[in-house]
Order: structure tokens, then sequence, then C-alpha cells
């Protein structure tokens, strides 16, 4: 299915494998570029520790300049310091210089284990062979996308078309790992590629919103990972104008719509996860209040493992509320599971538990709902459950 | 050993079973009583949704009159509502008809299975026992101790004796639960004793500083209980004058000190975990931001698993620090692990990875520290690794 995502007009890419993962079929080096000068813009790590590539990025976005990017898998430049930002810039020189481009028209993320030294002579080969088999044809996405894939099982690509003033446009993304969720310190990272004609500056800011309510609204294990990256490239190559207006607007809420598909598809290939948990907090007095509390209830290990256990225990959603530091007055909180009410006033209802837990352990989606009278504010947020498997291969992936 | 713990001067306790747990010969009803008024002191829950009992007992401290602690384990009174809190209020009513005290002299705590209304006849008979069989003999505490167990392997007890103006007097303790560790809602509770004399006022500050740097200094998975509590009592039968001045400061220390080995006793006891981690953050700009990067570092499920699988990832820790929210250049930043010089500048240093593995899977015990060059404040926690054992647990106790 995946294999025929299309790349939007005025982009190549290419996925090839160059020696950086064990196992030699295993591609590890990507890399798009767009034919023309694209407008760019970055989203990057929130962590004070931001490795190499992230600090390189970071000065190169937004612009109206940008060729390509390039990323390689399999061994993180997770290094802050000196060597790293020398191997990052290496990286995105080899690749202008085969472009004919400025070293700043380039991008670069890296992700996979720590630990060991970049293995450059791998990557310079690398770049090389993906500079030679750059493809605008169906499959050059899916190759992109298996080559940033660490501990990911399947490559998530999006498309998505749409008529916007009369010219069609395209979306297509492709994204990897979820926050630290992999033994390989799995960045999250994702590239969204359009061929509609927008300014970065414009682009820039419709990423961040994007972001804010997709990428920034999933959560596995809450462990933000140093390299975390989303970017995306505008080639412009589907019509003359800039985008304006409604159209702009449509246009950003396709490019949202692309960010929270893609951020669905890394929770739901979290590591060892049995349960895609979607978290609706409605009826709050602020946006930054309703995600403090889906936040916090996501990452609470004790609702983690009851969603695995298949456990209506409305002890564990409610107090994770309750120490999200938002104040509200839990007899005003009225808590469901999958469309049950468990909660409210104070004090559980009468419900089915067994009926309950049944349906928890019979399907791989779960719904929790809770609902306070504090506003009109609200916010949604996905997770997966805590399961032996993730501490397992968290814990043993060396041996 | 614990067996030996003795009472203070003033003081009887009990600890009986009541049939609430299932197991008809497991104790799980406690109850200690001062034989006069006494000074008492809580501390309480952090989170918004604050059981019934929390709510009554807050409202009877600090207090001079204080006459008795009575808690029950094995089903909690976890509601917030109207019947909650007339349970509560019925367990301590019951207790000042025993003693002919005030009902407001008699503080209530409670622990357990949620989910299920309190058991109260079983309760009213449980009091009954417990007033029937206080003691001030040896074993008495223990037992109490016991009377408060959920999932906890071994009763927590502690004492300490010292000579203070020229009057000795003692501080003992008991303790359960490490914040909801438990698949039982394992609320954590800790009772204080002591037969100094101290006015209520006084004992409040320094309950509260020494809880400050000991049960809130330790985490297990970092889920705060609805009905956490910590209650200190002074009964005065050491001495006719109140502690002041440098005596009073030598109190304090000791008191800390009791909160200081309840709380590790409590994470050494933690569900499923295979070590006990002291993380020590220092040359921070100020305690807040030092405490904040410690229990950061501490609730990091990858940082507890690679503790877990013996893996000196340094990758993990530092950025676990950097998504603290606390600014730091990581450059400044130097990372030790059982001594052991991991990281600096920006980047790892060489070190015997296989020396430090198999220290880490060969002792209980794992030092991490990590040095800023900030400022001077400073502060210990107190962690434990995360394993399948504790997801196992948390989430199959149903069957």
């Amino acid at each position: 299915m995946n294999n025929s995502v299309p790349l939007p007009g005025g982009f190549r890419a290419s996925g090839v494998a160059c020696g950086i993962k064990r196992d030699p079929a295993k591609l590890d080096l990507t890399l798009v570029v767009s034919d023309r000068p694209a407008a760019a813009a970055g989203v990057f790590t929130r962590n004070r520790v931001a490795a190499a590539p992230v600090r390189l990025s970071r000065t190169r976005v937004p612009s109206d300049q940008a060729r390509a990017v390039v990323a390689n898998s399999g061994n993180a430049n997770a290094c802050t310091g000196a060597a790293g930002l020398a191997n990052a810039r290496r990286m995105t020189d080899l690749v202008a210089t085969g472009l004919g481009s400025p070293a700043d028209a380039v991008l670069v993320c890296s992700t996979g284990v720590i630990g060991e030294p970049l293995p450059m002579a791998r990557i310079e080969l690398g770049i090389a062979r993906a500079l030679d088999s750059l493809s605008g044809e169906a499959g050059a996405l899916e190759r992109a996308a298996r080559g940033i894939m660490t501990t990911d099982t399947v490559p998530k690509l999006v498309t998505r078309d749409a008529e916007l003033d009369g010219t069609r446009i395209r979306v297509s993304g492709i994204a990897k790992g979820a926050a630290m969720i992999g033994p390989n310190m799995g960045t999250m990272l994702s590239f969204l590629l359009t061929d509609a004609r927008i300014a970065a500056h414009e682009l820039q800011g419709m990423l961040a919103r994007a972001v804010e309510r997709s990428f920034n609204c999933i959560s596995v294990e809450g462990h933000t990972s140093t390299n975390d990256t989303v970017l995306a490239l505008a080639s412009g190559a589907a019509g003359a104008e800039a985008l304006s207006g409604e159209a702009a607007d449509r246009f950003a809420a396709l490019l949202a719509d692309a960010c929270t598909e893609l951020a669905q598809k890394i929770v739901r290939d979290a590591e060892g996860a049995k349960h895609f948990v979607t978290i609706d907090v409605v009826g709050m007095a602020s946006e930054p209040d309703a995600l403090r509390i889906a936040q916090t209830v996501a990452g609470s290990p004790l609702v983690k493992t009851a969603i695995y256990g298949a456990d209506p225990n409305w002890g564990r959603f409610v107090s994770a509320a309750g120490y999200a530091g938002v104040p509200f007055d839990e007899m005003e909180l009225r808590l469901w599971l999958n469309g049950t009410l468990l909660f409210e006033r104070g004090a559980p209802v009468p419900f089915d538990a067994r009926a309950v837990s049944e349906r928890l352990r019979g399907e791989r989606d779960v719904d929790l709902r809770l609902e306070f009278s504090l506003g009109t504010a609200s916010c949604r947020w996905w997770t997966c459950d805590l399961t032996e498997e993730y501490v397992r291969l968290n814990a043993d992936y060396h041996t």
C-alpha cells in the first residue's frame, strides 16, 4: 500500500544501504532533493541537549533557498561538541557539492545507536550512492522512508491531494520513530514535501502549528530525544503564485492533517505496544492546561499498565490527572473509557467492569475522555500502553 | 531485626487482622495512640484529587491535642465525595469514643485496592480489636507497621535515640509503599513518633522540611497517590520543657534522618525492582532546579531500563537531564556512573564499558552523579529500575 505514495512535483528522493546498520541489506541513508530552490521550515527538539545535526539545521531554516535533506540511520550523530558538528557539516557539504548548491541549502538529520563514532567513510559512500539513485518515480519515497528507520517495523508514509484556487497540489511525507521509544535512541524524524508554492516564513508558521497538535501530542515513554526534527519543503512546482488567504488556510489544514496521520503511525508502531490510546481532554480553561493533563495521563506507567492489563482502573486515570499540576475540582470531573462513564462527582459510577475489560482486551484502539467544567479548551493526545516487551527491548538490546 | 524497634515513651500501638485483606491472617488495621494529648503535624499528597481521609486529617493538624492515628489497609478509601468523608469520619469517631477523646484528636489514613466500597463492618470490628490490643511492648510497632502494608514485602521501621540538653529522647517510625508503586494503588504512608516535647507548629515546620528531602525525593514510577500521608506525633513524655535552640535543631536533624531511612526502605522494596539508584545532582543555580533534574532523570523509563539492562548508556542519562526544563549548557555537564566518568564537554569519554556494565549487573546499589557548573545548589534522589516484573505486577494483579 505505502509503496504507491507519490512524490509531489519538483522532488526526487532516494534511500540506500551503505553499511552503517549491521544488516548490509538494510537502507541507512536517505536523501530528498528539490530540483529548484524550495521554501523550507523546521521544528526541532526542545531538549536542552541538542545534537549537532539539530544545531546545524536550525541555523538554515526558514529559508527560500533550500535544496535537500540528508539523513542517516543506524548510528546517531548525538554529540554536541565540535566533532559532531564537523561531521554534520561534512554531510551537508558533500550533498551540496553533488547538487552544485550552497552548503547552507542542505539540511541534515541523524538517528540510531549512540556511543560509537559516526562511520564517516560509509556515510560518504552512502551520500554518493544516494545522489546517483535519486528518483521521482513511485517507490522512491518509500525507500527514503526506509532509509531513516531504526526500530520501526514498517515505513511510515502519507500523502494528500487537493485543489486549491484551481491548482492541484500534493503533500507527501515520511516519518520514523517516536520520541525516544527506541533502544536505539530512536529519534522522531519527519519530512513533509509539497509542490505548493508558499513563502518560507508562512510555511514555518504553518509547520509549527501543525507540529503542536500532532507530533507534540504523542508520547510513548515521554523521553524527548536530542535529535527530534520535523522539516517541511515546498518546491512551488505546482503553481507560479504563492498561496494566500483561504487557499493558504486550506493548505495549512492539509499539512496538519498529514502530520497527524504520521504522528499516529508512529504511536501505532511503538515498541512492544498492544494498544493505541486516544486521550481527549475537554472543558479546560486553556489549551496548555488541557495538554498538560493529557500528557501527564499519557505518561503515567500505572495508566499504561492498566490499559495493557485491560483494567478499567478509574483511580489511576483520575489520580494521574490530579498530579498534572493543573487546578481542578474532582467533583467536576467525568471520566469515560471507550464510551462508558466510569467516574463522576468524586466517585466511581456503577458500570459493567467485565464488559469494559473485555472490550479493552479485544480491541487495539482505546478512547479515554476526561471532561471538566472549567472552560471550552480541549486537546487530543495519542499514546500506547506499557508492556513487558517494551522493558525487554529497552533493557536487553545489546545482547 | 525490625521486631526490636521500641516505641517512644507515651505511646502504645497495635496492628490487627479484621478481614479486609483476602488472607485472614494478614494484619489490616493499625492504631497508634498517645496516652496524653500530643503535638501532631502532617504532610499530605499534592495530588489535586485528595481522598477523604486526607481531606479530614488535613483539617486536624497541626494540633497540640492529638491522641491517635488509625489506618486501614487492603481497601483504600480513595473516594473524594460525601460517602468517603462519612466513612473516614466514622473511623475517627469510633477511636475517639474508645479513648474518651474529642473526635478531632484522631487522624486517619487508608490504603489498598480501590473500586470497592470500604467494608465498614469489618473496619468497626478491627477498631474495637485494635483498641483492645494496644501495647507499649516490643513488637507492637512492628504489628502496626504490618497493619498498613499492601504490596510491601517487608514491614518498614526505624528508630533513633539521642540525648538533647541532658534528656534522652527517641524517634521511632513506620512506613509503607512508595508513591503509587503498587498494583493496589499503594499509597505512601509514614508515621513518626517521638517522646520529645515540642510545640505542634514547630513540629509541623520540621516535618515539612524533613519530608522535602526524604519522601519527596523518592520515586518509583512517579505516580502521586491521592492518599499519601506523613504524620508526626510528639508525646512529650521525655521531658517537661519544650525543645528549643540547638536541641530543637538536633531533634529536627534526627527526624529528617529517620524520614530518609524510611524513604530509602520504601525504594529498596519497590515492586519488581532489581536496583536501588541514588542520583546526585550538584553545581546547580538553585535547589528546585537540582530537584527537577533529579526527578526527571529518575522518572525516565529509558534511564530505568538502561540500569535494569546494566547498560552505561550516557545518552539516555544526559538527554533525560536535557528535557527537565532547566536551562544548562551540556558542555558544562559531567556524568558519573558508579564513580566512572562517562561524559564531559558534550561528548562521551573513553571508559571500560564492559567493566562498568559488569559492576551494574553485579551490585544492587547504583550511584549516578550529574555535575554542573551553574552554582552551589545540590540534591540527592532515590529511585529504582524498571523491570518486566513491574509491568507484570501492575497489569495482571486482578488475575
